[in-house]
């Protein structure tokens, strides 16, 4: 299996740290985001989205989507277990995910899109104050998920599973490109991400 | 179990398409949002997020977000299935679920948050120029769903899934909420939501 990948971005390294926690190798192709690869017509044939990650299976077959290609890799190694095992994680662990990717991962990406390193690329229109609205959701995000980790061990509670996996990877690309790292004082946040961080899947794959 | 609903809200809607696909009887609760009753204390414990839909299990225990709700009825209630039955069809439809949520559902929510029904509720900031650009986004979507409607009979391919009723969802709110109605030209499109729209567990929950 094939994983296309560029260094540093967040969404393929979610599928890698997946991949690591169930020690399922993949082949890693980069793709040059920086010559525009993505939006070429032979990987939009991958993924009409024109984003990485891709999986392509051995029969040529492929799925985007980094949490879609991590539902994949739980299916064909369902060991650890990071999606839930009864009805009940199923969904809550989903709600959980969700909540992360559509309350967080969407205001990071609106800080990034409209923050200097993209605009210098010129290639979005800026929207002006959407920078403002969003670093704001964030940091107010941030604040719930504190005061949510005075009482749990993880995102879903008391066990790892793939939702810590798209928070540690949000957190540590607001820090690093976005100038958008957690404040000092969130001390069960840090708490939390120093856990995470500590994993050798998560580590191994920075 | 217990749904908390509101009349004419998109996403209470997907779950109640996706329980009536399988015949699943859901007790529906209102949770009055125009009385920010989402907002209270009470409500916030069963849901962090303030959102509808959540629902409450016989034990008490909830599950918030329409697609972790979804996934929960697909574990208790295997048939008909609608998120895939094997590790490719499990990862396949949740990316075409996922790239509905996150180009289309988002940019129809942005346009939606800066229009004129919530603005004159002077409970969110306008964002100026944020509409004009998710207006574009969503009609650059509908486009691309022509297209794939032209080889596609469902948004997954073959048959019919989970993402379809997101998208059917989301075109209908769009249309009659947002003045986002897809142009009269794009002829798959709307082959597809005929179709979909003539199915009884859709046309029951309108």
């Amino acid at each position: 299996m094939k994983l296309y990948d560029y260094a540093g971005a967040p969404n393929p390294r979610r599928v890698k740290i997946f991949a690591d926690e169930k020690e399922i190798d993949l082949e890693l192709v980069p793709c040059d985001m920086a010559q525009r690869e993505h939006k070429t017509e032979s990987f939009l044939a991958k993924n009409p989205s024109g984003k990485i990650p891709v999986l392509e299976l051995d029969d040529g077959r492929c799925i985007p989507e980094s949490v879609a290609i991590s539902r994949y890799l739980e299916a064909i190694q369902p060991e650890p277990n990071l999606f839930g095992r009864d009805a009940y994680e199923l969904g809550f662990i989903e709600s959980r995910n969700r909540q992360i990717e559509l309350e967080l991962w969407t205001q990071i990406g609106t800080s990034w899109v409209n923050g200097p390193i993209v605009q210098s690329m010129k290639i979005f229109d800026l929207v002006p104050g959407a920078k403002e609205a969003s670093d704001k959701n964030v940091n107010r995000y941030y604040e719930r998920l504190n005061r949510e980790f005075a009482d749990d061990q993880y995102v879903a509670g008391e066990r790892y599973t793939v939702a810590d996996i798209s928070l540690v990877t949000a957190i540590d690309f607001a820090t690093r490109l976005v100038d958008l790292k957690p404040e000092d004082g969130l001390d069960h946040l840090w708490r939390w991400h120093a856990e995470v961080s500590a994993r050798p899947a998560v580590s191994n794959n920075p």
